[in-house]
C-alpha cells in the first residue's frame, strides 16, 4: 500500500488542485475525504500519512474548522503550504444562455467572491448552496441547478462548459492550504519559513495579550498571521493561533517560544515550514540584532561577564 | 408609521428571542430579513431605524459577516448588546419516534454545538444544512427531513414537537447579538461599557500589532475580543475588530482612543455600549492611576509644571 494523502474532497475542487502543485504529492496516493476532521482524523488514526487541507483565505480570513481541529485533540504538525489563486468560472450544461439562468449553486465560502458579479450579471438568480464547489457542478450536471461556480478545471469533469471565467470580486483573491502530518522533527530551515503555534494566556489581565506579542516584538520576529478562536469557556474567552516568521531552529524564534513557554499557561508548537509566498528574507538587513550570529555573541558575551572575562 | 427594527430572520429564531429581551423592542415594529447583509443595509437606506444581529458565538467565534459588514461600507454604530445561552431542542413531526429519524437539518453554526449528540444519538442520521434554524423546522413540518435542531420556542409555531431539549455540545454555550444604527451621540455610560473599534496598521513591521495594542494596556483597558479580518489586499493583510472595556467618555479609553488614532492608518469608531454580561467593575480599585479622576489630576499637574506651579 503506497503511503497516502487524505484531502478535503471531493476530486476536482480547488484543493486538489493546490495538493497537485507539492512535488511529493506525485508519489502518493491521493484519498478525497468528506470534510475537513474527517481528512485530519485520517491522520490522527495513523490511516493517511498526511492531510491536505485549507487554512486562509484572503476574502475570508482563517478556516475555522481547520484552525479549531488543530488547537484541540491529538497535536498535529504543519509540514508544508501551497498558495493557490481563486478564480471560479460559471459551469453550464452545454448550450445553457446566461438569461435561461434561474438559479446558481457553490460552497458558501464561494458566495463573497461572487456577489459583486452575480449582483451585476445575473440580480435575478437564486443562490443554493452546495456541500462543495465540485458537488455544485455535479447538481448543474443532473439538472437540479442551472449554474455553478467552480474551478473552470472542473469543467470537464461533469461535462459542463464554462460559459464565463476569471470570476473574483476581490483582486488576488488567495487561498492558503497546509499538508498536516503527526508530530516529527521539522525539515531544516530554508531561509524563508514560517513557524505556527497557539497560545493561550495564563490570566486575563488588561496588556495580557500585549505581553505575550512583546515576546516576538522584543527579538524582531514578525508575524504573518494572528486569528482568535473560542476555548469554549464561553463567550471572551480566547486563545491565539500565530503565524510567525522565520524557523523554529532560528536563534531568534525559539528565543520567543522559550518566552512564551515561561509567561503562557498552555503553547502548542505546529510546526516550522517553508513559506510559500516570498523569496527569502535577508533577516540580517531587515532587523538588525535578531540574526542568529548576533543572538549567539550575545550569549557568549553575558557567559564572559559572568565570568569576569569581559 | 412606527420606527422599526430590522432582524435576522426568519421568525422563531435566537435571534428574535434575544431581541425581544430589549425593552425598546416592545415599541418597535420588529421586520425579519433574510441576510445580515439585508439587515444592515435597511438601516443604511433609512428603511430601519436599527438592525439587531449575532455577532460574537462561544462555539464558532466572531461571526464574520457582521464585522465584515461593520468594518466596510457606510459607518454604522453599536447601541446595545445582548448574551443569549444557546441550546438547542430536537424538534420532529408530532408521533415520531428517535429510531424512525434518518435525516436532521439546522443552520450551519449549529452542527458543532449538537455534533456530539448526534454521535450518540443519531450516528446515522444524514445532516443536511438549513438557510434557518426556524426555515429547517419549516422543512421538517413540510415533510422534507425528519428532525430539526432550533430553538424549542419554534416547534409550536412550526407544528412540531420536542423529542429532546437542551441539547449543547458546550458547556456555557452563548452568542452575542447588537443592535446597529446609524451613528450618533453614544448613551451616557453605565459604568459597565463596552467600545468596539477597527483598527488598520500603518505598515507591518514586527511590534506593530504589539504597538496597537499598547495604547491601551498602558492606560489600563482590558481587551474584551480580537478578531483580525482580511482587508481583501491578499493573504496576510488583516485589519483588527477590538472590543475593549470602558465608555469612549472615560478619559483612559478616549486617551487610549487618540494613542491609536495618531498610529494608526485609520480607525473606524463602532460605539460605546453597556454590557451584557458583567456588574460594574470597580476600575478604581482593579486598575490604580486608570480612573478619570487620577486621569483629570495628572493633566492638572502637568499643566501646573507648564506654568512653573508645580
Amino acid at each position: 500500500m503506497p503511503a497516502s494523502y487524505a484531502y478535503l474532497g471531493p476530486e476536482g475542487t480547488f484543493t486538489e488542485v493546490a495538493l497537485r502543485t507539492l512535488p511529493e504529492a506525485a508519489t502518493r496516493e491521493l484519498v478525497p475525504m468528506v470534510s475537513i476532521p474527517a481528512a485530519l482524523d485520517a491522520v490522527r488514526s495513523g490511516e493517511a500519512e498526511a492531510a491536505f487541507v485549507p487554512i486562509e483565505n484572503s476574502v475570508e480570513g482563517g478556516i475555522t474548522t481547520t484552525l479549531d481541529e488543530l488547537v484541540a485533540g491529538e497535536p498535529l504538525m504543519i509540514y508544508r503550504e501551497v498558495l493557490l489563486s481563486i478564480t471560479f468560472a460559471l459551469l453550464v450544461r452545454p448550450g445553457t444562455a446566461l438569461s435561461e439562468i434561474k438559479t446558481v449553486t457553490a460552497h458558501p465560502a464561494a458566495q463573497p467572491q461572487v456577489r459583486n458579479w452575480l449582483k451585476a450579471n445575473l440580480p435575478d438568480a437564486v443562490w443554493e448552496s452546495a456541500a462543495s464547489n465540485a458537488d455544485g457542478a455535479r447538481l448543474v450536471q443532473e439538472g437540479r441547478y442551472d449554474a455553478a461556480f467552480a474551478g473552470e478545471f472542473a469543467a470537464a469533469r461533469y461535462g459542463l462548459v464554462p460559459l464565463e471565467t476569471n470570476i473574483h470580486d476581490a483582486e488576488n483573491a488567495q487561498t492558503r492550504f497546509v499538508l498536516v502530518g503527526r508530530p516529527a522533527r521539522p525539515a531544516a530551515p530554508t531561509g524563508a519559513d514560517k513557524t505556527s503555534v497557539v497560545l493561550w494566556q495564563r490570566t486575563d489581565h488588561p496588556g495580557g495579550l500585549r505581553d505575550l506579542l512583546g515576546e516576538f516584538a522584543v527579538r524582531g520576529v514578525n508575524l504573518m498571521l494572528l486569528q482568535s478562536r473560542p476555548t469554549g469557556a464561553g463567550i471572551g474567552n480566547y486563545c491565539f493561533c500565530i503565524d510567525a516568521e522565520g524557523h523554529i531552529s532560528d536563534r531568534r524564534v525559539a528565543e520567543a517560544l522559550m518566552g512564551l513557554k515561561r509567561i503562557c499557561r498552555e503553547v502548542r508548537f505546529l510546526g516550522s515550514y517553508p513559506r510559500a509566498d516570498i523569496t527569502p528574507a535577508d533577516v540580517r538587513a531587515l532587523h538588525p540584532g535578531t540574526s542568529d550570529d548576533t543572538f549567539m555573541s550575545a550569549a557568549d558575551w553575558v557567559a564572559r561577564c559572568q565570568d569576569g572575562r569581559f
